[in-house]
This record gives structure tokens, sequence and C-alpha cells, in this order.
């Protein structure tokens, strides 16, 4: 079988390799479609060799089929459709004892921190995998694991219906929040720098701002009558967005720390104590939020058709990448199977 | 009768002025003491002088007993003992028609942005006061305003009982924080440069790190199995302590901004992000904080003896000013009849 592998400094090889058997309490599952996320980017870049051992199979937003099952394994059968919850917690640190397992301290992400989806056959513990409907077509499905991202950090930030969000960020993830966002009840605008994502965002009947030609903080303030944003979502990793994100937001508002920021970056917090805000980090999701993403994406609630710009065989990889380190595509998937 | 007036660059006096007598609805108040806190001191440097107008009457933390009424005042009379909660909100803005008038868009912080205590007599209206217990000593109740301060904190930290909190920082409001959590039923620790101040927390029964000597993070980490704290409150206001603070909270940890951090401060985000923690801004208080810290003081719970340095005269307050500057001080009270 064919399995992509990254070999560092923004290299993959498609190897041919002789598939194992699925172990007791696996199932084997042929991969349908893996889409490429912002980490598969950076490990490409190189920035998590520190963390991934090479050569790596890496991917994690998947759909699939059973392909066949190991011993013990009752729940599933050959033709079952399937996505994978790819968090491998301990279930014995203190984060895990306490009900965080998504967050465990020792969490093995899969994809990551051992093998993932970019290939033609993937050996899962069965405990991971979650169920498609039948009617939920695999190319859409491969956006189940984004969008659940995306539903768990509306649901950390505690939206509420008629409350009203901005989207700092109008790629793959900022526009799954605010589809999300709008899905619990919010009124959403998304702040986009591109003029084509503007555009794809305005599409899907969302406002948007450009915050070059126009001040964030004053259109908000219109907005909501002088008040600001009941919840500002920071997704564009941009540092200077993260600085006036807080600058959006009410009294007693919330800003979700979405993209992720390596380094220590500064924040307002005077406008924290001021306005006393809450600042709230989120991470993966849980399987209530991946239920939900089904529903959203079986629903027709995911712009799946937008979302998806192109679909690359294994061998198109690294100009998948390529197009999206250069923001030319949304979301690229790879057919794991050609 | 006298009052000590703010004249800008570091300089007071103190004015012979003729007293007016209580509008209606006001009480005049014959001012026991008023305690100076940091931002009396802000006041006091110069940094303020954009936000009071001088020469300015200053003095927010007091006790005293009420003098006279004005017309229509009907719950209040000679002799009654008071304490004031000095915020004025507009009642109309978006903060305070949702409920948060303690953090209203229009805040009058009185004190700050009119006048205060730090005078014999001080004009109120009556929608101010708070009662204090007959038992109480008024060298004592001018504690109760930055015990509120420290009650809300505690509050907005949510914290339960059997927590683990960190205080960094032992200066007055970082001890009563301290008693305020313990109070509450946490588990404390404050964290402590100065040998004198951390003498004085293990004094009232607290553990203490030294952070020059005792690395904060593998101190928490032993004392919580390896989880972190439940709550750090930042009370130092040292942009390293900012950046340290998230390591030390456990995952879905809460860190809560006590400190005021003038200018942006770099923040861990890739730590908020990893154990998905939250950063809580905490304004001033509420009244049922003051209600609460009024018993917190009566029944002892607050170590008045402790954080009441000395009590100058209306005429030290330019050298009381200097010891607090200096760190040589806890809480002066300036007896404001003398």
């Amino acid at each position: 079988m064919k399995a992509a592998q990254y070999l560092g400094a923004e290299s993959f090889r498609i190897a041919d390799v002789e598939p194992a058997a699925p172990a007791a309490g696996e199932v084997r599952i042929a991969v349908a479609y893996t889409g490429i996320c912002g980490t598969d980017l950076h490990v490409f870049h190189g920035h998590m060799d520190a963390r991934v051992t090479t050569p790596a199979v890496i991917g994690h937003e998947m759909s699939g089929t059973v392909e066949s099952v190991g011993d013990g394994v009752r729940d599933w059968a050959p033709g079952d459709r399937v996505t994978v919850m790819p968090l491998d917690w301990c279930g014995e640190c203190p984060a895990c004892l306490r009900g965080h397992q998504h967050v465990c301290q020792k969490l093995n992400f899969i994809g990551i921190d051992s093998a993932g989806s970019l290939q033609q056959l993937w050996n899962v513990p069965e405990r991971f995998l979650v169920r498609l409907p039948a009617d939920l077509r695999l190319d859409h499905a491969a956006l189940v694991e984004p969008t659940a991202v995306a539903v768990h950090d509306v649901r950390r930030a505690g939206l509420v219906p008629g409350e009203k969000a901005v989207v700092i960020g109008g790629g793959p993830i900022g526009v799954l929040i605010a589809v999300a966002a709008r899905h619990f009840g919010a009124d959403v605008v998304v702040l986009e720098l591109d003029a084509g994502r503007r555009a794809a965002v305005e599409g899907l009947g969302f406002a948007t701002v450009d915050p070059r030609a126009t001040d964030p903080a004053a259109w908000v303030g219109e907005w909501t009558g002088g008040a600001g944003a009941d919840v500002v979502f920071e997704v564009s990793g941009a540092a200077a967005a993260m600085l006036g994100a807080t600058d959006l937001a009410r009294v007693r508002g919330r800003v979700v720390v979405v993209a992720i920021h390596p380094q220590p970056t500064p924040v307002n917090l005077h406008a924290m104590f001021w306005k006393e805000l809450t600042l709230i980090g989120a991470r993966v999701y849980e399987r209530a939020d991946f239920e939900t993403a089904i529903e959203m994406v079986a629903g027709g609630t995911v712009p799946a058709e937008l979302l998806i710009t192109r679909i690359e065989p294994l061998a198109g990889i690294p100009d998948a990448f390529g197009a999206l380190a250069a923001g030319r595509a949304m979301k690229i998937l790879v057919d794991c199977q050609n």
C-alpha cells in the first residue's frame, strides 16, 4: 500500500509499504480523504521536528471505511463509514482524572505524536472511531475534525443565542467558527485582510470588515450600540490582532485565543482589567464537539463546497502544502487511495 | 475644616476650607480614617494627572461617622458609623443595563474622578454609604474597601473550597487575597521576594515561596501532585510574574490579573492554549463583596493589626506616600481629624 512519509525539511515521499494486520482491539481503515491543516503545515516546515519521528505519516482530518477488524472488535464491521477522534489520553494524569481527557497532560495526538492517516490503510484502536451517517459524503466528512475544533471554540466561549461575535481571520478555521457561532445563535462579523476570502465569507451571509480600510473597534462599537462584542475569536495568529482583540470586546466580554501564538505575545491587560474581560484558551475538542460537528457537516450547515478548494492524490502533497502556505487555498483534501 | 489637596508633582498641602452643607440627598461624614492605596500612590506620582483635577482631594479607603444629613435623607442619622462604596455609575450605559454597574462605561470613581475622603468633613450622596457594625473599630473599618477588592478577585476566580491558590505578591492586596481565598476554603501559597513580607505572611499561617531561591513552577508542581494550581492571582505587577503565572496553573486553571499592568504585557498564549487556561480581569467590587468584606474585617478574619503599619495625621501624608513607595509599609492610615 501507499503511504506519504514526511522526511523533514519540507520533503515527502510516497513509500510502498506492507500493510500490517489490525492488532487485537484495532480496526484497519481504508482511508478515503485526509484534509491538511495548519498543524500539518507546521510539521511540513520543520517547526515540529522535535515532536515528530521521521519518516512520519501525519494527517488527522480524515474519513474512511472500515476494511477489516482485529480480534475482539465487535462494534465495527467492514464497510462501516468512520472518522477518528485522534486523541489518545492516558486516563491517569491529574487532567484526565478531573475529566479533561482531551487536554491530558501526556496526550498522544494521533497524526503528530504517532502515525496518521496520509496512507491507504490505517490501523487505529477502535476506541478512537466515530461513526458517520450513511448519507454523509466522505469528502465532506473530512471536515468533521476541523468543524469539531470550531464547535469546541464556540463552546469554550460560552456563547448564548443572540450574542454578537467577532471572528478575526477568515481562513478555514475562522469560517468554521463563524458558521458554528451562527449555528449556536450568534450574529457574526469576520475581520479578514484578503479580499478573496472576504468575498467568500460574504457569500455565506456573514458581514465582513477589512481591518486595513475600516477601524474594527469603531465598526464593532457602532454594530453593538457602544457596548462592544460579547465574544471575540482570535484566529489570525497575528500579534497585532491579539493586541487589538481586547478593544473589540464589551465589558465582561470573552476573548477566545484560537490561533497558536508560539511566543509570548503582548496582551492589553489594562483592557482586561478595565472591562473585566475573560481570555480563554481552547485546544482540540471533546466527544460532544465531534458529534455536533458531524450533525453540522451532514446537515449542510458547514459549507463544504466552499471550504474544499480541491482534492489531490497522495503524490500531490508537496504542491498542496505549497498552495496552503501561500494562502492560495482554503482546505485541500488528499485522496488517500490514489 | 482641614482638607489634604494634591497639587501635582508629588506635592500636597493641607488647606483650611469652609465645609459645605450637605445638599439634598447627601450625608456629611466626619471622616475618621483613610487608607492610602496603590492607586493613590499612582496619583501622587503624577501618573494619573490626566484624570484628576487639581487641587484634588483624593482618598477612598475610609471610615467615619455621619455628622449631618441633607434634605430628604431618612435612612441615616448623625452618629451612624459608615464607610463608602466609591462607585458612581451612570445606570444607562450598556454595561450598567447588563447589570455590571461596578464597571460602568462612564464610571465616576469617587476619590479619583471626584473629591475623596482625605478631609475632615466629606459630603457624599447617601446611596454610596454602607453601614458598619457598632463594634467594628473605625481604624480597622478603613480596611473594608481593600478587603472588598480581594473578595471580588476571589469571586471572579470562581474559587471553590478545597482548591489550591497561588498569590504572586505579598503586599497589602496580596495578603488580603490570600486571606479571602482561605476564607472561601482554599489552600494558599504566597510568592514574595521580600523576606520581611514573607515572614509577615507566614505569621498568618500561609506557606510562602521566595521565587529567587525556589523555582515556583517546581514547588507548585510538587504541592499539587503534578497538576498545577487551580487559581493563580497575579498581584505583583511585574512583567516576569505575569509571564510565569501561566506555568503555575493546572489544566483548565484560572489566572486572575489583579495588578494593573498599564502597558501591553507578554502573556504565554501557548500555555493558555495547551492547558486551556482562563485569564480573568478583575476590577473594584460589587455590593455583595463589600458586605462580605465588612463581615471579614468585623469578625477578625482580616489581620488588621498586621496590615496597618501606622497611622499618620493629615500633615503626614507626604511622608506616608514616601514610605509606601519605598515598600517600607504595608498600609498607612491617615487620621483625618488631625
